[in-house]
């Protein structure tokens, strides 16, 4: 389940409402609609409100994408290290390799503070779809309709932000139907305490990844700080000390990224032979280029290794999507359906003018497919910096309400948070970055295009990437903050290269994303017209598509069948050694040295990884996997790879969540880390 | 200069015209028309016709994809490791590994019989090009002319093989305005003598490929045989016992593959946008997939390596190729010199008509643009194997002149000695690639696509792959030829699962081809004219593009600048062990055992490798080269990354071929190999 921060980049979010004729363990519930009726029946568990609202305010999300918990009074925080490995890849230097031999901090001096990371606690959520929807006059036009809905959103979210000083962001849900507030609690000094090598938080490497059975010690501590002291907190979760056993109910509390479940067969056909076509063309190509980029030396392999690691995982991921999509079954099985639901829309007059939403989607779909491939940004930080100030330089001399998402004030902090990072920015990756990004740009539009010739002003892809690197001064975070200081005008009169770059695309950026903005709100109209007649057909008590807000996930501990064989639910210490002897010779199958040290005083039999039918998403990645009594029990880390499908179709039957249990954790920081003393405060 | 069979294979190869306007030691020419007075006057020295002779009667093309030449009387022929890899892949085992471990025949009995190699030497050349055009009617639509051409062409052949016994095929030269009948004497029983370690061959891997300087020992020695004997050689290569110095002249005589000198303006922005953008998404798309399955252990990726080096190989080369074009002076070039030529058409009332062909290359590109992706070759073996043995029976059913080329009675030695390999086909790989181009069927056609569901039979490709390969029988090699040799009936009537896939693919492959083919002879006839139009205004004694048949370039070994350094034209023993160290640690930098322990035997000061400014691309990879007295002094195997431009540009600032020394081979097999022996035969 290790797509974080990547990939949910790479696909613009859409946020779509949920299954109809859901089934079994399948859902991730809103945390202030839980499916209580559900779980007295499936699993004769009833949850209380101070269960659910201890679980909300111990869960965190990290916004680098994935999920965490809180995990003692004294502020730790635990997530899984492919989480963590943002951060990590941003502290190491030539000479401290935090991702390949981890780090343990012996005393709260050594913890490492985190250059740029935002960890947000949900607070409470408040329904404002009325005040939404009566902002957005009913005739008007898509174009309008984003204004108006944009505006709307702004001045909630400022007045919010205004009253309480937290963090509040209107989201959308079950497809444009429901608009909630969230308010968050914001954390932005977080440390580094521990990770393990990346050998042991990712043993078996891209060949196991979504693979079971597993060994894995997906784990990273970290601690949050508030006026440079350790947080004091009144939420935090308790550790079972117990091993988990098959049939267990278990609950999975984290930030599900994106699903696309209520999509439409015509919507799912734009992904399959589309989209994700599309996405693993750019995903393949991005490997490679970051596989070259690492053949130059050790050092450059060490500086383009999260990139790459993130890439890969996505790779893997959006392949699995597609092979399930592109299953004839797949398509069938989600036609039937649609037809069933279509057929009593029709058969209802009151209902029938709503089937004109789906043959909307369809029209909508095709104008995607024109879009695909309509793009400026040139992923490199370098140019991100530079378009993100001359769009903030813009967009301040607009009225909050006008401005776009992003740049409003109530965004502003963690705008800034990111502009100003400290974060290393390596030249010779940042030119290759660039050049490939300029590259397929001339593929894109051909080599022809005025704005390509434009931009290259005469040069080929590598020559100007170069020349924009070496010459931008934007490497520097004080010159960063004197533009964004100075505002429009200073940000206009700028001759650094890299701004000037973007203000060359700066019109087409905004051309493209205010189509992209007025499609998104015609399927957000579309869709919500589609869940008024599912909520009419099926009732209420549904569970909208996963939007990166925290959700709540139950399922019970349970293998299943592959192959004919019987796979096991739970993984131990002892299979760890024994999966690393089998594999002898094989890149990643090398446990690190702590391990292999340690292997005479690891209790072997301990729990080390297992599965449960929890339904989880990418962005669910370091959630808290917790029992009735909500005591942490796990760690969800991936799903197998039968649950790649899980986008936009749950099942049951062989999908699983793969999680680090909660007691290997303990036993690995005791006795292969020595970590006794941090050992010790986690769970009081 | 690495592409060999993979890449040939790749790209549709296009028969084109020289590059008007040449310079320097820009040509590849044919034998029969060699540039006499240029090499009197650049370099003050003329060719005999026996110094040609011997030299074309001493070289061989490999059919695999690659050239090679005779260098004793008893039969020893050198080429490239990366020739050879495609054989030494063939005849490896899980137990004996030739690629990793390399291979040295202590006798003749131990000398390793290829399973499917052939090797032509061309023997003569006649200019057939009025009996070609006079068959073909001057109104006849491009289908007709297709098929007289066709027609013409299989009975030159036909004629031919019947009269000699030799392989004859017409060659189409100067994009059509030229054909000329090639006789070859085949060699069929090739077997392995000697090979070092890919450690040695492909030394520094991916990251030194087409770099420079380089310390590779890309070379391999076969050994042809007649009636299970060393065939009894009149020409074979002598050995020059002196290393190179900086200005020599220097001749390679080798098969370039394919170059594109002619393209027209248009023609260049269509491999700029289109054509070489998709290859490039192919290939990353194939080396993802086989990196993926090599990850499954060693012996998945013994299975897979020869076929992702050629890959890798393939990757590099397009987009050292695309970057060239995509900066804007490569175009800026080309149309200055287009323009000027233009002109002098224009002004010229006799030849103001020809100019029309320029716009009809433009107007195919467009045609070419549409077909991109059009494809039902599902490139695996079995699927090769069943589509053509469909073929095969269907075209027997025709007259010689109608079939297809490839079908026709002179091909048919050739074809089933392809179609008989005893060559391993491993399940699990096939599997993997033939579900990938299902895959990549779905994507290129949609889902909804008739010919998809009719493929699919309602599963996933990668279960449909999977059942194709488990059921089909064609790796049984006595099953391919019941079938074969039970002709039309028996194939329509076969129950193999891969044979009716092919069954069900056969008319869409027809039609594909046949569009293709068309559009070929109408691209062949506007470059005719546009060679018309050049040599009426600059003169005869070009070359045309190259062909993958035998020619002659020549150019002085001559080292060059690169950001502001010299760099050196030749490298030696000792730069090899020092650039070994220098990269300690990094992947493919390890030099093999045999050298570590040999270090101490070693002359070091003998030149290991060279460069010069011959003009070559893939194809020439194994290509002796010779010094004015026509002995050997070196093997090609690569062009730097300055070169990866010379498929429609030549340039002699920074391009260069890279070649071993041969003293450099003889110093490794006695020093290293302990090969003294072998080292005896050769030269004489």
């Amino acid at each position: 389940m290790k797509y974080t921060a990547a990939s949910l980049l790479i696909i613009h979010m859409l946020f779509a409402f949920s299954a109809s004729e859901s089934q079994g363990d399948e859902g991730m519930y809103l945390f202030n609609d839980l499916p209580t009726d559900l779980l007295k029946e499936r699993y004769d568990f009833e949850p209380t409100e101070r269960w659910a609202d201890h679980l909300r305010l111990s869960s965190v999300r990290f916004n680098s994408g994935g999920s965490g918990s809180f995990i003692s009074s004294n502020g730790l925080v635990l997530t899984n290290h492919h989480v963590a490995s943002d951060t990590l890849q941003k502290l190491s230097t030539p000479e401290r390799n935090l991702i390949d031999d981890g780090y343990l901090a012996k005393s709260l001096d050594d913890e490492l503070k985190a250059p740029d990371l935002e960890l947000n606690q949900l607070v409470s959520i408040e329904d404002v779809t009325e005040r939404v929807n009566s902002a957005v006059d009913e005739n008007a036009s898509a174009e309008d309709a984003v204004m108006q809905r944009r505006a709307v959103i702004a001045k909630i979210e400022k007045e919010s932000l205004e009253k309480t000083s937290l963090r509040s962001d209107v989201i959308t849900l079950f497809g444009g139907a429901k608009y909630h507030l969230y308010r968050y609690k914001k954390y932005t000094d977080v440390r580094l305490v521990w990770a393990p090598e990346t050998a042991a938080a990712f043993f078996g490497g891209d060949a196991d990844n979504f693979e079971y059975p597993r060994y894995n010690l997906d784990a990273t501590i970290m601690r949050v700080y508030e006026n440079d002291k350790p947080a004091k907190l009144d939420h935090f979760l308790r550790w079972s000390d117990n091993p988990l056993s098959e049939g267990e109910l278990v609950f999975v509390s984290g930030n599900p990224g994106r699903t696309q479940r209520i999509f439409t067969v015509a919507a799912l056909k734009y992904l399959r032979d589309d989209r994700i076509p599309y996405v693993l063309d750019y995903l393949r190509r991005k490997e490679i280029l970051f596989q070259q980029f690492s053949l130059e030396g050790v050092e450059a392999k060490r500086r383009a290794r999260d990139e790459l690691f993130g890439i890969e995982n996505a790779r893997k991921a959006y392949t699995g999507m597609l092979a399930g999509l592109q299953n004839p079954q797949t398509i069938a099985t989600k036609r039937g359906r649609e037809d069933r639901l279509l057929d009593r829309v029709n058969e209802n007059p009151k209902l029938a003018p709503l089937a004109k939403a789906w043959e909307e989607v369809a029209a909508i779909q095709k104008e995607k497919r024109e879009m695909l491939g309509e793009t400026v940004s040139f992923r490199s930080r370098l140019f991100d910096i530079a378009l993100e100030i001359v769009l903030l330089g813009a967009e301040d001399l607009k009225p909050d309400e006008e401005r776009l998402r992003g740049y409003t004030d109530a965004s502003r902090e963690s705008l800034l948070q990111d502009l100003l990072s400290t974060a290393p920015i390596y030249d010779d990756l940042e030119q290759v970055k660039l050049a490939d990004e300029l590259a397929r740009f001339v593929e894109l539009r051909g080599g022809d295009d005025p704005l390509v010739a434009e931009i290259l002003v005469g040069k080929g892809p590598r020559e100007r990437a170069a020349d924009l690197v070496n010459r931008s001064g934007l490497k520097d975070v004080d010159k960063r903050k004197a533009l964004i200081d100075g505002g429009h005008n200073k940000i206009l009169g700028s001759d650094d290269p890299m701004i000037e770059l973007a203000r060359k695309v700066e019109d087409e950026y905004r051309r493209i994303r205010k189509r992209g903005e007025e499609i998104d709100e015609r399927e957000r109209q579309a869709y919500s017209r589609i869940t008024e007649a599912i909520t009419a057909i099926e009732g209420t008590g549904g569970y909208p598509d996963a939007t990166f807000t925290l959700r709540l996930a139950f399922g019970a501990v349970k293998g299943y069948q592959e192959d004919g064989n019987r796979i096991e639910p739970t993984t131990d210490f002892a299979g760890a050694y024994k999966h690393a002897a089998e594999h002898k010779g094989q890149e990643n199958f090398d446990l690190p040295e702590s391990w292999m040290k340690a292997k005479d005083r690891v209790n072997l039999d301990t729990q080390l990884n297992f599965v449960c039918t929890a339904d989880i998403i990418g962005g669910n990645s370091g959630s808290p996997v917790v029992n009735r009594d909500g005591h942490l029990v796990g760690l969800i880390f991936d799903g197998n790879i039968q649950s790649l499908t899980s986008d936009y179709l749950y099942s049951e039957e062989q999908a699983r969540a793969v999680s680090v249990s909660g007691v290997g954790i303990i036993e690995a920081l005791r006795s292969i880390y020595r970590a006794r003393d941090l050992a010790g405060q986690i769970g009081r």
